[in-house]
């Protein structure tokens, strides 16, 4: 007899779900919109209704069934227990017990969706084979998620890996989105990088044929930089002593075999990390000289991957 | 029938042994010498000796032993091998193993000596009731012990929680002991402090009583600060502004409940906290907001508390 296990990764806009084989293979995935209204009211029985529709499609019975894992964002405590995570309207959300009861008693963990995400890249991506690792999600913001010895570290309070509010520049006149100022995430984020662009073109007589650009991202910068554009490298450089400082902090607390670098910013490729390693390895101590760097290998399904994970890894 | 269990701290000039029952209640405490001749090949015999020693005496039978825990120095995987504790001469030490064997088969575990105090910490001192703790040990150099949900945070290579080393300054021109520049460990350790004493009070025309003081300890800087003297204060300002930095740094990546602070440095008493506590508020996130700083409770004995912790604790 075949067992399964769905993974569910809730996202702003929509939700991905997943049907793994007990092996770990993904058999099929899918997507439905998320939900907000009425305080994300109508989010759990979606998702209890399209897990449902698929055991019907597949002719599945609840007993072949081994669990299933979610993703949420928010604060996630060591019961599954979401509080507040404010883009869905959520407080108190008890994912486990309330999807449980909706799939007739099938048994449901659920953990934060940047912790998952670093679970699935641990499972199945770019950190398989090891069990201490970090993922750093380079997007809208900075986000982590931290693995030690194969358990993701959820923290006090669910608020374990928020690396993006780091504190790196002391200087710093702007505040960040989360009221702390001279946070990783306000240099090394997409929209940082962006910033550090601006402030290098406007102080600098350099030519660059990223002034000719209308949307400066950080892909045309790193491929600026490939050309040998000079201001690009210097971007590059800005941003690649942030992120390697923040690295090496991390590195000294946590001590992981690696990093996974993923999000937006990290599809400039491996050229990213010519930048970062200089930086990193100048503020490491030995104990994490032969620490290493990834590339992020599951893009927008380490989430369905690591919510599995949570039944199938181990 | 009662039960036992053995806690060793193993210390560079001594080692320091507890017999605890198993409720947890400490028996009796005693020292050896810390025998380092020969790469420290005497010191786990010397070890093994004293706890036979000590069975003999209280007619302890083997089967008695619930196990015996030991903190050593150096990097501890999660088999209990010690690696490169250079202060002792030790080189990929088999504690467990060859421990084990010195005592006819008892059960040993071992842990790094900073995560043991940490956990000592957290069962019997000042992180009693709580899962998630940071243990600073502000000494000549500065410690960390991080324990998330009841477990120490190991790392990949035994040198998770070495937080002494986390980059904090940029614009320091002195290198570390450790190699890297701009280390925690270089403000707010006793030696850090007095460094910058040294500094405030050449730099400044201020009167003060530090002056008259041959030798400047933590201690008599925050006795002067508690007198109203205004270098003191400075001090205290400049030590509490790398550390609390340092802390909010670690509160992000870890989000314990508590710090517990120990070491020399935390002799000077609450006070080291009003000079932390406004850094650390202010570059600490929302979901960190309400962390606690506790002074540590159990000094010299948190190593031994801790090592049998490994048995009891939980």
């Amino acid at each position: 007899m075949s067992r399964y296990v769905f993974g569910v990764d809730i996202g702003g806009t929509s939700i991905k779900l997943g049907l793994f084989e007990e092996s770990g293979m993904l058999l099929e995935k899918w997507e439905i919109p998320t939900r907000k209204e009425e305080n994300g009211a109508y989010i759990l029985p979606d998702i209890g209704n399209s897990i449902s529709a698929q055991m019907k499609k597949r002719t599945i019975a609840k007993d072949d069934i081994i669990g299933v894992g979610v993703g949420s964002p928010g604060m996630v405590n060591e019961n599954g227990i979401v509080y507040s995570a404010v883009n869905l309207g959520w407080n108190h959300v008890d994912i486990p017990g309330q999807l449980g009861k909706m799939l007739d008693g099938v048994c449901v963990k659920a953990e934060n969706d940047a912790n998952v995400a670093a679970y699935g890249e641990m499972w199945k991506g770019a950190g398989a084979g090891y069990k201490n690792l970090v993922m750093v999600t380079l997007g809208t913001g900075v986000g982590g998620g931290i693995i030690t010895e194969g358990r993701i570290l959820r923290g006090a309070g669910g608020a374990g890996g928020e690396i993006g509010h780091i504190h790196v520049e002391d200087r710093e006149e702007v505040p960040c989105a989360c009221g702390s100022i001279g946070c990783l995430e306000q240099y090394a984020s997409a929209p940082g990088i962006v910033k550090i662009a601006q402030k290098v073109l406007e102080n600098s007589e350099k030519p660059s044929s990223l002034r000719a650009v209308q949307t400066i991202s950080a892909k045309e910068i790193f491929d600026a930089v490939k050309l040998g554009d000079e201001a690009a490298i210097e971007i590059a450089e800005i941003f690649g002593e942030y992120l390697g400082k923040g690295l090496s902090i991390i590195a000294s607390i946590v001590n992981p075999d690696l990093f996974v670098i993923g999000g937006g910013v990290s599809y400039a490729g491996e050229i990213l990390f010519d930048f970062i390693r200089p930086t990193l390895t100048k503020y490491t101590n030995a104990c994490n000289a032969g620490i290493k760097l990834q590339l992020a290998q599951l893009g927008n399904d380490a989430g369905i991957y690591g919510a599995a994970g949570l039944w199938l890894a181990s």
